[in-house]
């Protein structure tokens, strides 16, 4: 793993912070034509700023909610030990409501609480103090998950390459240098000369919004195209190189990510251009043995047919709105992970990793 | 060539009409949100009309400007011959100066002057009444190459196929049965169960605001996607065929169309897909060699970066936003056109077509 006391990258969007006692989240619906930082008030508000996606990314999410439950015992702390833990229990549980779906807050949660569980010998004010350390942990592993991908990926990017990436595996959605952008940030960080490429990613458009802004924040050299751009790109030699995130990978490879990934990886395959996948370790599911038995959600039309309040498809229009596909395991390259890169053949050489 | 006598299809949209000296116009601006025909007044008006894109598609453009300058003449057929001459080729300067890029356009008004240049020993009055029947004749032409294109592709679609198209080569694009949907139109005629898939087709999503909409109009069972979502819709099995319309074909078949339909034509590839263009034979320019030597427009970074008054990309980002692309000969399947599918070897079958 990566030396993770390594000062973080100077220039950095701040997604999320703690300090003196308070959550501050950069409000990622506003972006990006405005940029707003709230602080973070009351329990309250954490769950109506995580429903509301002010915050997204799961391993953002994840943090978040642990700082949030802070808030929702920091006022209790003179209680008797055993009705502070049955307030921090019926907490969490509120928490984790505010988002069901998001595996990471739920893990996240159930972190915080076990390890509360494991000294309640301790007074109430006593476990608040290790229940701060324990999110703060949770954050700082994050950022070292992070780091650790970016330094093994970040050989890939050399001098005069033009890097394609497809919706939000950034900053914006971890805490400090994302996931496929890791390797992105930390080449820049060298002086390393490259353009990176980012696809808007219809229909959410989180390329548009999001990861080409915090790219531009940091003061790399990023372009928007639109999704059906990339096959030009590629066939007039823009792009050397393609990195995306994901949310799961089977245990033979198969990538479930933002739709519109899959199509990237088959473009790429055609141009002969590699095609990288950035996760931490805890992303491979090795029981999902293959990418046909990930459900794949299907989401509200409305996302496709407006813009915002206005109309671009033809009232009762039938729509189809798949929200993530499954890249084949042999359209990927290699799997950045915070141990290393993970090449072909990948069932042999994920499940090595695992032992 | 196919019976042009036959009637129309009779569930179309009506782009555009001729009737007692009117030319009528669907405001394709206002689609799919409001169905607006507009009755043209002037010359003016309908040199606002394309100004605007009101009218677009380069046949419908051709036959709209044809009737426009009709109008242009229409108060002075009591005026000597050579004036009326004088202020034709005045009027037809005007009209095409509402869209000087558009090749039919220009093409269309000068058909009209020439036709009126062989007919000077007439009086104006007589020569307004030929001009009228030209124009009606570039319009019938217009229809009989689109139902030729039609009765030579239906044979493709089958019962239980889907169809995926790429931007609008559709009834809206020209006068009546379109291009690409040309095929489509006519087998729903003849009955046959199919689905047709519509990319939405950014940045103008023309996919969306007229291809899904025509379609649906015309009772055709027409799902709309995003350009992202192709790959997936393909790798399910939901798509058996494509056909998309398109702007230029070189002498070896490589295939200049909207941004998005390479990638639309390396999918299907990928998937064992046949992709067929449709288009009629004036579209193939022997002229030009190989699709390398198209020059591709680059359009305004605005029409990525904001969804009408809506920002959706950051201030000062940089964009690419070509208008086309170009499809190599090996990925298409055919060329549908008013005389028969035309097979590779391209560079030897189009010459021949050609003799």
């Amino acid at each position: 793993m990566a030396d993770n006391n390594k000062s973080g990258y100077s220039n950095l969007v701040k997604t999320l912070s703690w300090e003196n006692g308070v959550l501050t989240l950069l409000d990622q619906t506003k972006l990006p034509v405005e940029v707003i930082n709230e602080p973070q008030g009351s329990i309250e508000q954490v769950w109506d700023s995580i429903k509301k996606l002010k915050v997204r990314g799961a391993p953002a999410i994840g943090i978040a909610g642990a700082y949030g439950l802070l808030y929702g015992v920091k006022d209790i702390q003179d209680m008797e030990t055993s009705r502070f833990m049955d307030v921090l229990k019926e907490k969490a549980a509120y928490l984790d409501s505010s988002r069901p779906t998001a595996v990471n807050l739920s893990w996240a949660l159930k972190r915080m609480v076990a390890k509360a569980e494991t000294i309640t010998d301790l007074s109430a004010a006593e476990i608040y103090e290790v229940l701060e350390k324990e999110a703060i942990a949770i954050h700082e592993e994050d950022k070292a998950l992070c780091r650790g991908m970016g330094e093994n990926g970040k050989v890939l990017i050399k001098d005069g390459m033009g890097v394609l990436t497809h919706c939000n595996a950034g900053s914006l959605a971890t805490s400090e240098l994302g996931t496929a952008t890791a390797p992105m940030y930390l080449a820049h960080e060298d002086g390393v000369k490259f353009k990176v490429y980012s696809d808007e990613t219809r229909p959410l458009l989180q390329g548009a919004r999001l990861t080409s802004w915090e790219l531009q924040q940091s003061g790399l050299d990023v372009t928007l195209i639109c999704d059906n751009m990339a096959a030009f790109m590629m066939s007039k030699g823009f792009i050397d190189l393609v990195i995306v995130g994901t949310d799961r990978v089977a245990a033979n490879g198969d990538t479930a990510n933002k739709i519109g990934t899959m199509g990237v990886a088959i473009l790429a395959k055609h141009f002969g251009i590699p095609f990288y996948v950035a996760c931490p370790s805890s992303t491979f599911d090795l029981s999902t043995e293959k990418g046909d038995e990930i459900v794949i959600e299907e989401r509200d039309a409305e996302e496709v047919t407006f813009f915002g309040e206005r109309r671009t498809g033809p009232e009762g229009i039938q729509v189809r709105n798949p929200a993530f596909d499954v890249t084949p395991n042999e359209l990927i390259a290699g799997f950045i992970t915070e141990n290393g890169i993970v090449r072909p053949p990948f069932k042999e050489n994920l499940a090595k990793s695992f032992k």
